[in-house]
């Protein structure tokens, strides 16, 4: 999100101090983090340089570990509202939507946010990156069932998450950790043996149970792909998603599909991401009358 | 619709009057019509009945055919409002939901009305079981682009459709008009190589191309189809449909889909209807991670 | 195999002589099994009976069951090349072949013969109906590697198997065990949607690890099938298959299969069968590119 | 197949006569093709002097082409046996293992190329590196089938082909002609919605309608796909071929497939190649009971 970002070299010359103000947006109010490994340096590596951060966290007494966690923002809470949370958490949460919320969405946040509080004595912490803004709301319900030991757990691996996306938007140079996630497809015509050229495809998130929001419309080119993925480089969102792909309009010229309405026409495929960095592609392979999808590689 | 069929036997036997009063209302005002074969009994199959009387309309003098014609009632129509229609029209009518337009549609109807009539100088016709609501309208609009010719056919065709399944209706005895629409599905699940029992679907009408009109919800069997089919011993009607499979629950407690959201949960299938008295079968075979469907047979 | 079967009304009043000779074949050089259930008649099913009968055998001492099971011949051996074995065992050895064997196999039967006596002092017995000449051997040195306890109950259920097919054969009557073994196809062009017509296909019986025995040609109907199922109403024999569908010859006058030579031309599906009495449909789903086959119901 | 290929660069600096030794072979007896477009020279790609030589043969007088034609070897033929060939001849020949035929099928190639030169008065002229064997054979009985004109056409098709090979093996440069056919392969276990690693496959060469040449064995990678494409960088031989695959092996730890045996173990997928030049993927869908396979891109 940083425009500019600090290269490792930069970072493994600074003094201590800059070091420190460098870094120290990565964890929240993470300062002390970035001093405790000033001493380790140089990295070789963005990756080794985030892996000794979190080592910090994880062999800091328990005390200051509940600590550091507790000086998190609520997810969309008072500090969204009052501008009160650092620039990464302000930016991610913004990327969720969670700053754009309803007051019936605001009151259901901060009623999971207070049950969640009393129940683990921490703030509820996810990588909201990593989900859609109504399989958030599905996140927050299912581990308030679940254990402290659990959820403290959970938290670090979730902050894990959450600082390695923002090291590897903030800091470039060797190692720097790849963000993997790619949604792709296909489409083949099975009556001809060919790749199905124009076929128009929209991408919507279908995680808020009803219609669905459009993310994207394209068309399929020469080899039945489309020119870029339907998402790359970013990660997925866990949620629920449809590809609709128009093949009645692709079979409408074809000798073979003479049935008017066509038995086919807007084909939805359906499916949920579940791993934010994994590769999805879920092609489709047609005929005026059949079809199969699946989830391949 | 009549609960107490007329015997092809007791036609055969009656007197003319009784002969005209029993059919004239499988014709549009149609006394006339089961008068004139009423000398060429006895009829040894209902279906030979329906075919004399078709031959008769057919054979009238043009003049007659087009008063015949217009004899008939609009769709949603004045006479609708009125009452003023022969029971099976208004029945008929009542069947697609043209006795409860609203405003605008019947606005609609009325503009369509008005142009058809201009235009070919006959009233619109069509078998209105053989449609959905909105099928009906995307049908009209069609046919006002056709020749005057295409149209009188047309319109012999669908009395000869209307009446046909009219017939089937009222008379019972030997060749008795088979109304044979099916719809059916079954779910195979490929990983066990079984009929997937306990699949929840529901089937819903699609053709007002919004969220659909739900029209039974149904569980397969142990065979993985469902005990009776979808739709049966009716005409279909032309329009598009889904069938929404629930595998996700079905494939909850597989092993094999470890995945949490899982991949695949509600596997929808739309695909529409052209020919009312056609058998579709629209069979899912499915996995936690892939599925196909097809027209079968 | 008896072309005019007995009653069960005949047996139930027979006298004990006539009833122990009409039954004397069923369990081999079985008499006494007869003799044993006279006093329980009249048998109200066919199934009852034979129930009864295997009763019989498994509540006898110790040494009479052993004493039983050796009275059995030998698969292939010395007595099938004297003629000194039931009438039942000669027929069923005939089916399965094993009256044709080369100098080879009966070799390699011999020797399991004696290994198997060796090892469990009783001879090898198989429902020979139930396999394939092939996978009887193959099942034959399985068998060898399991304990006497397992091969013991295996062998009862064997004879309960045989018993149960022969009962089948010979006695009419309510509750005649039915043996419900079937292997069926169809074939479907999703290219246009419908069942193939006229599509040929080969069963092959692969057992034996080569070419392949031929078992019938058939061509598929109108609805895509055949007119009967490729097996029906015997006991499927375990063992290996090939359904061989020949869709070049089908799609030839497709306009959309350009290719010369075609893509696909004679497609083989290879299965194997271990489930005797239960339902094998090997459906194919094709276009000129591309086909689908699964174990369906 | 030449080692060293000369550079396009050489070619366009040489003098007359040395390019004329260079590229003689290239046409067969063709140093006059050499030598016409010498004066042309530079060529800024590999591809304009090809369609130079080309242009060249076409453009000369009829009786100059039939003499250029009659000049080419027969296939299999005399030239083949005294070694009187050009050195590319006999190296695509051999490629075809047509130096290498039973006395039966040279006694078939003579009859073929007698009556093939008794009807056109030209040799059987085919791009050998295009076709298997067998298939040589079935392309020259349907050649013999065809008008003098289309055959004078063909021919002059298949030299292009020839040389276009040829020149693609000596010269090296800009625009030097890619050779491209690629057959691959990719194996999806749709019960785990994962690629299916370790299975093992085999490619066969079925041309000759028996039971096929093995031409290679491979395990699929981590990916489901072999490390390299099974056929690459060559042009694909227009034929019939099998691609096996051991996918009961795989399966063989799977939980959900009891069946012993398995309903599917060695899956065969045959199909021909018709396009030497064009990418065939052939991939395997597959769980324990079911598969799909489709020409994909």
């Amino acid at each position: 999100m940083s425009l500019d970002p600090i290269t490792l070299a930069a970072l493994n010359g600074a003094d201590v101090e800059s070091f420190e103000r460098m870094l120290g947006d990565v964890f929240e109010h993470g300062s002390w983090v970035a001093r405790a490994v000033a001493a380790e340096r140089p990295f070789e590596t963005v990756d080794a340089l985030h892996r000794a951060m979190l080592a910090t966290v994880s062999g800091a007494p328990l005390e200051t570990r509940l600590a550091f966690i507790r000086g998190h923002p609520e997810l969309a809470g008072a500090a969204a509202v009052d501008g009160n949370m650092g620039d990464s958490s302000a930016s991610e949460q913004g990327s969720a939507g969670l700053d754009r919320l309803s007051r019936a969405e605001l009151e259901r946040f901060s009623a999971l946010n207070r049950a969640y509080r009393e129940r683990f004595g921490i703030p509820f912490i996810i990588c909201v990156r990593h989900y859609t803004r109504p399989f958030i709301l599905l996140e927050f319900e299912r581990r308030l069932g679940r254990t402290p030991e659990e959820e403290v757990a959970m938290t670090l691996a979730q902050i894990g998450a959450i600082t390695r996306l923002r090291i590897a938007d903030v800091v470039d140079g060797p190692g720097r950790p790849k963000v993997d996630g790619r949604l792709s497809t296909h489409v083949l015509d099975t009556v001809s043996g060919r790749p199905a050229a124009g076929v128009r495809i929209e991408l919507r998130d279908l995680s808020d149970g009803g219609a669905g929001v459009l993310m994207g419309t394209v068309e399929t080119n020469g080899d039945g792909r489309t020119d870029k993925p339907l998402i790359a480089d970013v990660p997925l969102r866990i949620g629920r998603y449809e590809i609709a792909f128009h093949i009645g309009a692709y079979f409408a010229g074809c000798t073979q599909a003479p049935a008017a309405p066509p038995f086919l026409d807007v084909v939805p495929v359906r499916f949920a991401i579940a791993e934010p960095e994994a590769h999805y592609h879920v092609p489709l392979l047609a005929t005026p009358w059949s079809y199969s999808t699946y989830r391949g590689s």
